[in-house]
């Protein structure tokens, strides 16, 4: 029998890629959204025949939630509001929109008795907050989140160990670093190097705003794919994973990485009604742990991913 | 002027005996409560005449929280839906019941523009969780929290950190240890102290749950009162504090020490429908930075302390 798999937040941009990888594999895909994509979509995506459906679902609602987990082996839960800049403007709403709903979530596992996987996308960039030395920051380091995104993360995080803890699930949390691979809109307060391009292709200046000299670990969406599904294969009741290169690079870096696959120089523009100061200076990982037990590790490099990009989008 | 002080959860255990105390203060004291006492009861509280009010409140209304926090400079923000073992009936309810009214309240402190200090009553018992080689736990452990109960204090803690971070207040965090002075309902699942002398008191045998052998750190409310207060005089933006006694004892133990001051043998009954299986078998806090920085130590013993209880109870 092909495993049972569903995708919460499978609109989303990793959610959309992962889709695009289960689809052409022996897996039952069932992809959960708030909105359904449109048909001519869902066909493009249901590649899989009758292996694959949408099921629309809200997970504010406890009943979608239990219609959502049931039979299901494997939860993808990548449902999630808000980016670390976003989630600052109103806590409880934040809250609101990204807790309540994985708590829903965790209740409907619990009350249909069986015991999913659930592999939940943490964030690398979010939970540590700053970190001295300039270190590869390990998933034992002490958790100071600097924003609501990095809080709502980590208190998931917990519910879902201590869900394991009591059998109601196994949990598989994945602390990615800084994902890119997509063109984002400039409307989007995160992502740097997706709106970067995109206005390159606009014939846009960059958009800079925080530190120039923060220092993130990027990794290539498909190294991230690769990654949640390599997680289907822990068998641990609970573990968590960094999702990193162990590279860092800088906002400035990443400007001489486009210049000279350009073989430019490229328009830059200081965007300071966006407040930047409470990003974190550093956040590189260590994933190692990764490495080791989920078999995983990054075959795409920073300027390698750039390229790609660039080669593709431009 | 007399200090503004608010207190949230008024109406609580805690709250009560703070009000007691601050209300024989300087203080111009606001008490809020979902629900106000009677008139008797508010009259008796309000010794303190018209430096003392009621003000009827919600932190789940938002407009609520914006009367509540006006003008105050010190806030206790003391309320709190239920304890570590019934916390875990329901997730998604204990979180919307904790976490959204706190979350409430410190937006509203956000949109008042006043920077006022914030006093929480986070939880040494909840918060970290089983602790290897039975050591006295300092504020530095990670934390590991075992039930819903201790992830909301801790999420709580992280927001009230960013908060003071970015100068929307300043807050002081108390991780108080298991505090006992009151006759607790056996209804309530919490409290073993509480319990046990009201059972005795209504010649009924002492309820056990959980593993007898299971150490606390048990603190008598008045030394909490006095750390409450001793708090308001802290000038850092973000501190944590445990409070405790640095003393363990085991629930065999107290019964023992139950036994003595009544120099009789006391009857018990173990009850199984309680599962106390999820709880830690060590807590035991390192108060030595509250010494330090507060000036707070216990001054009540554990013996001294039921001994108080047995001679005004019973």
């Amino acid at each position: 029998m092909a495993t049972n798999i569903c995708v919460t937040g499978a609109t989303g941009l990793i959610g959309s890629a992962l889709l695009d990888d289960l689809a052409s594999r022996d897996f039952n895909v069932t992809a959960v959204a708030r909105t359904l994509p449109l048909q001519s979509e869902q066909n493009f995506l249901a590649s899989n025949g009758d292996k694959f459906s949408w099921l629309q679902g809200d997970l504010n609602s406890y009943s979608d939630c239990l219609d959502i987990v049931n039979q299901q082996e494997v939860i993808f839960h990548l449902a999630q509001k808000n980016s670390p800049l976003t989630s600052d403007l109103d806590w409880p709403s934040d809250a609101l929109l990204n807790i309540i709903p994985t708590l829903n979530l965790i209740k409907a596992i619990k009350e249909s008795g069986n015991v999913p996987h659930l592999i939940y996308p943490s964030s690398g960039g979010a939970v540590y907050g700053s970190v001295k030395n300039k270190m590869l920051i390990s998933e034992a380091n002490i958790c100071f989140p600097q924003n609501s995104y990095g809080i709502q993360k980590l208190t998931a995080e917990n519910y879902l160990r201590l869900a394991a803890q009591r059998g109601i699930l196994r949990a598989t949390v994945l602390r990615i670093s800084n994902v890119y691979g997509w063109l984002l809109s400039p409307s989007r307060k995160q992502g740097f190097i997706g709106t970067a391009i995109n206005q390159i292709k606009s014939c846009k200046p960059i958009r800079l705003f925080g530190n120039p000299d923060n220092v993130r670990d990027y990794v290539y969406k498909d190294d991230v794919t690769k990654a949640l599904l390599l997680s289907i294969t822990s068998d641990q009741d609970f573990e968590i994973f960094n999702i990193g290169t162990g590279v860092g690079t800088s906002v400035n870096q990443l400007i001489q990485i486009i210049e000279k696959i350009l073989n430019r120089k490229v328009a830059i523009y200081r965007d300071d009604s966006i407040d930047g100061e409470n990003l974190t200076d550093w956040c590189v990982l260590d994933a190692s742990k990764a490495k080791k037990l989920l078999n995983w590790e990054p075959d795409v490099s920073i300027v390698s991913g750039v390229k790609k990009m660039i080669e593709n989008c431009l």
